[in-house]
């Protein structure tokens, strides 16, 4: 494989602590790979929370988790980390010479003297709506995301949520689809009110229908979507023509691949020390919301402090013979100009 | 005592930790008092680095000690600590219903449950001029802090220093005292520049002395300071009369009396868990530089985790049948209205 990335360390979740591990790595002079599953970095914070202020964060009395994620990659841009986003660790092998091979869903391979797991409550996944034979139709009738709003051109779709990915796609989708249908159990929306005001124009000019109701069943033959059987709040049942459906019932976190790489877990969390904050796996670390030891909080401030020490320990595994020298940024020029700052 | 402070935690040390602690402690309902031998809060970073950039305070890509402080005291508002400053706690002990009694050198007298020594690098204690005899005159003549102006009302002072504290007691004494000499080792000040044109315009006025040269005895009968003989530059020595003596040589740290208190220590450093970062005595914890543990770093980052697991702990000793679920301060109305944002 010629395009292997060769590399110290990979990291696995761009959320505030893989963020400041990449900070404290970078201290020691360790450049650093990130992958995340999300298309952006800031993990829950940015994804879960981006608008919503948390007061926590020592030394910031209120920052939203936007704002912290912005804060943090001001932190580390001297550090210049990769990031590859959009895409999951699915294989991680420890090889002959003790560094590890990981693969990602698209095929990005690393070879990596350290893992940091750093993946919080795990990957985000979407939350599958409650029909039982929704699972016949995911190879082309059911999408849980748009990759590519082309392929819904002139397609009748049923888009199905009251939240904001909802009225986005509805909105999004509106202009190329055949036929949208919004769908929601009630009148209500969480969504921006922005969105359901304009969301409510278009059901006015007639270019988009709203229906109240829960899809009961899917409709066709192999897998191919003809129309979706929905319960009205009076109990009636109803069909909604169409050829793709799209529900946005939110994400859940779920471990992912990584309950299969041999690293000792307790109650779905990684066990770790709390010297190194290193998994019964010599080299593969984990900090933040993802790991376990006794007294553990899952709080941003305690990911901060266990990607202090974790790089530490990281940073004796890379280098062994290497003399190291613990150095405040305050006081130390050759931090500081690392940081940029001097 | 009518007027002993029963109190459910007092932290010692009103540094980034010990006021972090307080912020901790709050989100659970418990109120602090906090004990500082320095007359401000903030510890080290407002004493020794006021103005100085930290750049590792995840969040904060470039703070001062004084902006941290500042920001911290912004976040615990809410909790409305109550601050002994200039205080230094003398004796801690155990009592019989496994209470503390401590008490500072102001005589200040504190019954609590919990004990929180966040104290860094110890009590800050002035340097002592290397003068083989200045012991004999520590008990009138020689002071290392001003208590009380008054108090050297028409004597002839001798200060030595060059730097900030010095030159200020330089220009604050001299309105009362009988007359000020100002010794230094140089013709060359550190202290702010304004101060050090105040002091020359005094020299001009004949209002003052200078003298260059290093003190090498203090003369005098029974410890009444009479005179101190000087070594110049062009190594003459040559006697100054004075009855008081204040050498300004900056402050170093000392554990102070907590070494006496029967907590376990390593290298000066108090040994203690990593899930509640407890001492050896249960209800004592310690937090920050001052602890020491497996992987320990003395970061102000890792003092803001041992603060949030200690105070975990210390509420559960506080109040031992209660029920305690932990929340985050993003999600939880309850928290949002203690810290007066809801």
């Amino acid at each position: 494989m010629s395009d292997t990335i060769k590399t110290d360390v990979v990291i696995i979740g761009a959320g505030p602590c893989g963020l400041f591990a990449v900070f404290e790595l970078g201290l020691l002079d360790i450049k650093c790979h990130v992958v995340d599953i999300l298309d952006k970095v800031g993990g829950q914070c940015a994804e879960l929370y981006p608008e919503k202020p948390i007061y926590d964060i020592p030394g910031l009395p209120m920052v939203t988790g936007q704002g912290l994620t912005d804060n943090l990659l001001e932190q580390i841009k001297a550090f210049d980390p990769v990031f590859h986003l959009g895409e999951m660790v699915e294989s991680l092998e420890r090889q002959e010479d003790d560094t590890f091979r990981l693969v990602t869903n698209h095929g990005t391979v690393f070879d990596t003297k350290v893992v940091v797991i750093a993946a919080g409550g795990g990957s985000f996944q979407p939350k599958k709506p409650p029909i039982s034979n929704v699972a016949e139709y995911e190879d082309g009738s059911v999408f849980y995301s748009v990759r590519k709003i082309e392929s819904f051109r002139d397609r009748r779709v049923l888009i199905v949520g009251g939240g904001d990915s909802a009225l986005d796609w509805t909105l999004n989708l509106q202009p190329v689809a055949g036929r949208v249908t919004l769908l929601h159990r009630r009148d209500d929306f969480r969504a921006a009110p922005d969105s359901v005001n304009k969301m409510r124009a278009l059901v006015e000019q007639g270019a988009i229908d709203l229906r109240i109701g829960q899809v009961t069943e899917l409709k066709g033959p192999d897998g191919k979507l003809e129309a979706a059987a929905v319960k009205g709040t009076d109990g009636t049942v109803f069909d909604i023509e169409c050829d793709a459906m799209l529900p946005f019932f939110g994400l859940t976190m779920k471990l992912g691949p990584l309950a299969e790489w041999g690293i000792h877990l307790h109650e779905n969390l990684i066990m770790v020390d709390t010297e190194k904050f290193e998994t019964n796996e010599p080299g593969i670390f984990a900090i933040g919301d993802i790991n376990t030891y006794p007294g553990k909080l899952k709080l941003i401030l305690s990911g901060f402090h266990e990607g202090a020490l974790m790089a530490q320990a990281a940073a004796r595994r890379i280098s062994p013979d290497k003399r190291f020298v613990f150095q405040y940024t305050t006081s130390s020029t050759s931090l500081q100009k690392k940081l940029g700052v001097s």
